[in-house]
């Protein structure tokens, strides 16, 4: 084939927030009436105040067409074959971070200030659509179920069955647990068996992070006590800086737990918070769990429950989505590991490649061994989910980017 | 000179608890006799139940004679003169972490549960000792007051000024903040003008971090309910990856926040965190100030307050205090930037290079050119604290490791 098999590691789809009405249990539609209005002009204000949702407003104005594809299913492959891409996995938060499902079932999944019920209720509204929306392309849409592990690990198990059930290949949880229970606790092993039973890869996607931290009252809401708000300089610095920490959280827990060794065959992503951190952390980890003189005073036993070094783990359980991915991380990926990156494009988001992806996949791959490009543009997706090249393959070879784009000439 | 200047950037140094009594207000000593007892009572039940403290116990059985000087003044100089250092930054907790100034007063500073009256008593019964403590040896000792920064700035620019008074030369805050304001709130400004005036320098040190999230209620408590703990298996290993980067927090707040830009003579330092992750943070910091095709989306005045790039603030205003550093830190030196390190100890505490320090300072930079093993071992210290050389160098000649045990022949 003298195209590329391109998988989007990071596709983003789903209703604009209105439609999820109907996918609700019928129960829950009274309260989302309450709650829809209020959160509109919340979000409407907060876009008058905010200089990021303007920019995401102004680049939108001209792509509403191309936008659509977040919930059309015809017009979603006709941006894929636009971009070349022959098959995606599926994440919530369809539309520029505006439109997300009802209750806290959104791209953080926020476990801080959620009601358990409602925040399952508006969760499962996605699942049922995404379940409709995978099945009407099936081979080029890999689901991702939205799955509160924190609400109790009975209803989180049932979810990934029923997701699996109905077409899904893979969950997405949050990576921030506010005071509930990290990933490294025993209590969640139904969850990481069940997973891990069913093929249904685990993912953690970018976002999500201690806004308060960052932003205080300012940005995003009032002062207590009705003071005039005070602006913190620096908070989208320091949310960039740190949102792939936050993001990579949960795989640390996991390996240190012993997750991966207890279950040698669950699967796990993290996606969009670059991979350059991947070097460092894996040898952070491997040096702390090796060197004997710094750690000889917290005991013998810490790491006798994980034979393998925790680079071991990363490297067989571990895929990372590097979406939008930069020059500089192709030009770091024997040091990440060429067979972890799984290149994405992060469509619909205005940070993504769309609408300029195949000029953007040249200008990160170029000039590179082909095998390597081949890989982290799609093979590396083919080979961790297991997806069907046979179907995908007569995709490819009618859309896909060709070869000779990535060579010196063709640049 | 033939022997080089060495100067600990993390010594630690406090009085065994109960000998705090004598330095509390009077009107805590009374709180302090209500809390002693069960805090001794709750710390053997802790030593009971962790290897943790068990190894840091056996470690200390043969060593009662060096380890005294954590408080008293001719045993600390006998085993500085042992070690080769001429002098050493004075941070709080003494022995082997088991002692500590009490009502939270003590390394980790946390606001988290603190009643803020009882942990400033505890906090400034440990400064006035300290204070007395350096004046025992002024030239050798650089020490730090304990500030806390979250309950009232106007309280902690007062200690700022005592301690300045009363010759210390330094603060160091807590850098968990809890749910209160992080570093980059413009209301922290005076404690940094009071720090820039008076050339305190601003102090970080590792190991405090969300404990319960690491270990649960397994390790240092029981359950709630009175249910039977759960181990958390990794919970050790998840610390040791994490603590650095807790540690470094506050940097990436204030860097981004404007603080060093605003107050360009402040001089801030991180200590026993390693200084392995300095060139992918600065690397990571650059890229988010520069790269606007990410943050294009997050509008463009977010780096409006800050003209100069995140690592050149670091490069100006900041050090690492590089403790029981390993040869593998000498050589990423260049990446990290030599004259960012400085070299440290950690004497007292059994993770310490003490009582084998001229050893292990061999085994880390022989062979390094002379220049650089100086700078780190004491230059870098010399220069950023602006020590007295005049009084140090006849201590470095008398007690300093001499040159040729780092060339090869000397080893």
């Amino acid at each position: 084939m003298d195209r590329y098999l391109v998988i989007n590691s990071d596709g983003h789809a789903g209703l604009p927030p209105e439609r999820y009405r109907d996918y609700l249990d019928p129960q829950y539609r009274e309260e989302f009436d309450r709650q829809h209005a209020a959160r509109m002009s919340a979000l409407a204000q907060a876009g008058e105040r905010l200089e990021m949702a303007q920019q995401s407003a102004d680049w939108a104005k001209d792509k509403q067409y191309g936008l659509a594809g977040a919930w059309d299913s015809d017009r979603r492959n006709e941006v894929l074959d636009a971009d070349g891409v022959a098959a995606e996995i599926l994440y919530v938060d369809g539309l520029t971070e505006r439109n997300s499902p009802p209750f806290g079932g959104d791209l953080g999944l926020l476990p801080m200030g959620a009601d358990p019920e409602l925040q399952w209720a508006g969760a499962r509204s996605h699942n049922r659509w995404l379940s409709e929306f995978v099945s009407l392309a099936p081979e080029r849409r890999y689901g991702l179920a939205l799955v509160l592990p924190f609400w109790g690990v009975d209803e989180a198990v049932k979810e990934i069955h029923w997701g699996r059930e109905n077409g899904l290949r893979g969950i997405m949880l949050p990576h921030l647990w506010g005071d509930e229970d990290p990933y490294h606790h025993p209590k969640y092993d139904p969850i990481w068996a069940a997973c891990q039973d069913q093929d249904m890869v685990v993912h953690y996607h970018v976002g999500a992070a201690p806004m308060k931290d960052y932003f205080g009252a300012a940005i995003f809401g009032t002062q207590p006590g009705g003071e005039p708000p005070v602006e913190l300089p620096g908070g989208l610095g320091i949310f960039v800086t740190e949102c792939a920490w936050w993001m990579a959280r949960p795989l640390v827990f996991m390996i240190w737990g012993g997750v991966f060794e207890r279950h040698p065959g669950l699967k796990a992503v993290v996606s969009e918070g670059t991979s350059i951190w991947v070097p460092e952390l894996l040898s952070l980890m491997d040096q702390r769990y090796s060197d004997h003189h710094f750690t000889a005073k917290l005991g013998s036993g810490y790491t006798a429950h994980i034979p393998l070094k925790p680079s071991e783990y990363f490297n067989r359980n571990v895929r990372i989505g590097s979406s939008c991915m930069p020059r500089r991380e192709a030009e770091m990926a024997h040091e990440i590991g060429v067979q972890n990156i799984m290149w994405g494009t992060d469509y619909p988001h205005p940070e993504g490649t769309w609408p300029h992806t195949r000029k953007l996949m040249v200008e990160t791959f170029h000039d590179m061994p082909e095998d390597e490009i081949g890989a982290m543009l799609g093979g590396n997706a083919v080979d961790f989910y297991g997806l069907d090249v046979e179907k995908l393959n007569p995709i490819a070879e009618r859309i896909g980017p060709e070869r000779g784009w990535f060579r010196k000439e063709g640049a």
